[in-house]
């Protein structure tokens, strides 16, 4: 199958793409290197070392034999987006390739805007593109979990048969989204199911639980294949977090009281979810929402996973409690329904504390890489001009050169200031 | 009450400024002249001549005595947003200030995601300003009948309340839109309910019927306050271009078998309800939809009701289907609830054969000024490169010029082609 991997430098991207190539199918990488940028602009960076992407290309031929594909460009610009459809004609195309932070969304103004213009556009560029080029082509979009909320009924998987005054339909199901990012994914997927109806085109669109682990086959093979481990609190999730601060202070803190429950699946799950959408196709016209978790836990039960854990290695940890800095409930009914991957074959990895063990064991070598201070939660849902850059002194000349190329990001986001922050 | 109406220059923005300030508001009008420039670009033009906003607020001063400040700009540009909120301190902002034409968003990509663009952004800028500079203002948003699309159960004010699996909850009406235009609505409607939740905003979010219409009282008292009358296959609606189908060649073409239905509501009404929004203002934090319409009616319906309209004035009209540009169900369940501005007091007025009359009357002199071939519907829902300009060689000067101020346009869209056609 010749597959599209858009957004294939990142965290999911580039393990994505050697698990589709090792398997045989043709996959090409397409990626503006934003979230390198990001971490330039907010002083972030992976825990686990990881290479240039021309690199992680180079080093992938030499150990696998096979070829993948790169383009550096950025879906939202139209004319490089028509150009690689029409000359590849893509059997699938699976688009990572968006803004996916809920905090660097609502830092301010200017973010969230980039955020919901730079998303949208991206996925309304593939679906011209698809329809005018490869109305054939398999559009596999990452959408989120978070774009149902908390309601206070089962959440099932992308539309809902609802009975109101005697009278039936099958309805998309009710989207409560949490910030500006999780809104961008919500539009998405309006705009892909109108797509899809309207055009005949084929999408699956797969609403992901909250992902953890960092190895896969193919990124275990050479330190250069290997892919990120976000543990910050604009680009980390919550296990990453609570596993690094287990690591260096032995405090993990959990933001209100805990109760808030997500999906979670693991990385390697999240391979073959995405192998087992491409090879069961949507047929033309349908627009499909698989709920792509396996395991739901709260914030707190996660936590006392991780002091388990971290205990099983002598690590003595607290778990400590602050103020939210999310509008969100704290304590709410969470049952959603995740059937479909299974139905299609999918057999989940389970989170269980060995498998913390097995995080923390591989973190640990990096301690002297983590930055205490960007575990600091700066961005507020309740401000909207948050001061979200984490920049020291020494940062300022590559973030000037690096703004020299950032073409796409907003006019007038994130000016650098005399005190090196990010306003 | 201090009112900004955003849009102020439109179809409705312009009558519904005036309406306030009879009634003693302090109305400021805000508009970036886009719907003038917009005709300029599809070689369309309001049937009844209408004023430069200039010359409509000095006749609304001879006339009435009041005045209605202007401000000319932009709402994607939020240092403009931001200054004229902070500076005015606007008890309310009534925001008309949005592409509203579902075929306008449907001629190309570049329509497409321009009008997603423009009218999120607009939206998000007015929300940041809003929760910066006046929290406790109230937006009044105006929103679209067709975010909900065509459901198989009856259609809820914004909220429907749904027992799943023994549990309730009160959630958003799903949203089926038919044009990325009305999408964009529905990518707002969810932006605002995150807002007011999030950050304690309030919002009256309108999803209006087809509005139909030329008259309100202050609009009537001079030429020079005259409002738009669009009849074309981009700007017009259903019952205008009947109207103008009858007295021109006597004949109604219908898309399709006509069983499309949907809400409707007199300009008078639509003046009226807005009021009694803004006079009965939600709670902090409160978040609600009100569906602004009065009556439905299905397509056939409608051209009967022309039919016999124009049978009383002697002139015999022949009703024709043809294929329809759109893809809708042509033929649905309809049903939708419009309570909640009847219980604050709205009389609604109602379409019937002598008003349709009345509108043959008010549009019958300007017969000289149809140009009947905007009455064709070029821009096809299947297509995603369709031909919609009108422009006739002698426009072109005139575009050139405008052109050279588009800087709020897609870069890319709309180029100009020898044939003097947009493609």
């Amino acid at each position: 199958m010749k597959i599209l991997v858009v957004g294939g430098d990142g965290y999911l991207g580039w393990p994505q793409a050697m698990y589709l190539s090792r398997r045989g199918h043709d996959v090409t990488v397409l990626d503006n290197l934003a979230h390198r940028r990001w971490d330039l602009e907010c002083g972030t960076d992976s825990l686990v070392p990881i290479a240039d992407l021309r690199v992680r290309a180079q080093a992938w031929l030499e150990i696998s034999g096979k070829t993948i594909d790169l383009r550096l460009g950025d879906v939202t610009d139209f004319a490089m987006v028509e150009q690689t459809v029409s000359a590849l004609k893509p059997d699938a195309i699976v688009h990572f390739g968006e803004q996916p932070s809920a905090p660097y969304s609502m830092i301010d103004r200017a973010h969230a805007v980039y955020t919901q213009l730079n998303n949208i556009t991206g996925t309304l560029n593939l679906l011209y593109a698809i329809k005018e080029h490869r109305p054939d082509c398999h559009l596999v979009k990452l959408g989120t979990m978070g774009e149902y909320g908390t309601p206070n009924i089962d959440i099932e998987e992308g539309f809902i048969e609802i009975s109101h005054n005697g009278r039936r339909d099958r309805l998309p199901f009710p989207k409560q989204p949490g910030s500006f990012y999780h809104l961008s994914k919500v539009h998405d997927s309006h705009n892909i199911l109108f797509a899809c109806r309207t055009w005949g085109l084929r999408s699956t669109d797969l609403n992901q639980g909250i992902v953890y682990g960092v190895e896969t086959d193919e990124a275990a093979l050479d330190a250069r294949l290997a892919t990120r481990f976000d543990y910050d609190a604009i680009w980390g999730t919550v296990l990453n977090r609570f596993c690094v601060q287990a690591l260096v202070g032995g405090r993990l803190t959990v933001y209100g009281r805990g109760g808030q429950t997500r999906g979670f699946i693991n990385i390697r799950d999240t391979m073959r979810c995405i192998e087992l959408a491409l090879l069961n196709p949507p047929r033309a016209g349908e627009y499909r929402v698989f709920n792509q978790f396996t395991e739901q836990f709260s914030v707190a039960a996660l936590a006392a996973m991780v002091q388990r854990a971290a205990g099983k290695k002598g690590i003595n940890v607290e778990i400590a409690h602050r103020e939210n800095p999310r509008v969100e409930a704290q304590s709410h009914y969470y049952n959603a329904r995740h059937a479909k991957l299974v139905d299609l074959g999918l057999e989940p990895h389970r989170l269980t504390e060995a498998f913390v063990e097995s995080i923390l064991a591989r973190i640990e070598p990096l301690r002297p890489r983590v930055n205490p201070a960007i575990l600091e939660p700066l961005v507020r849902w309740g401000a909207t001009r948050n001061r979200a850059g984490y920049l020291h002194a020494k940062d300022k000349a590559s973030i000037a050169a690096d703004e020299r190329f950032s073409a796409g990001a907003p006019s007038g986001a994130a000016p650098l200031h005399a005190d090196g922050r990010v306003r």
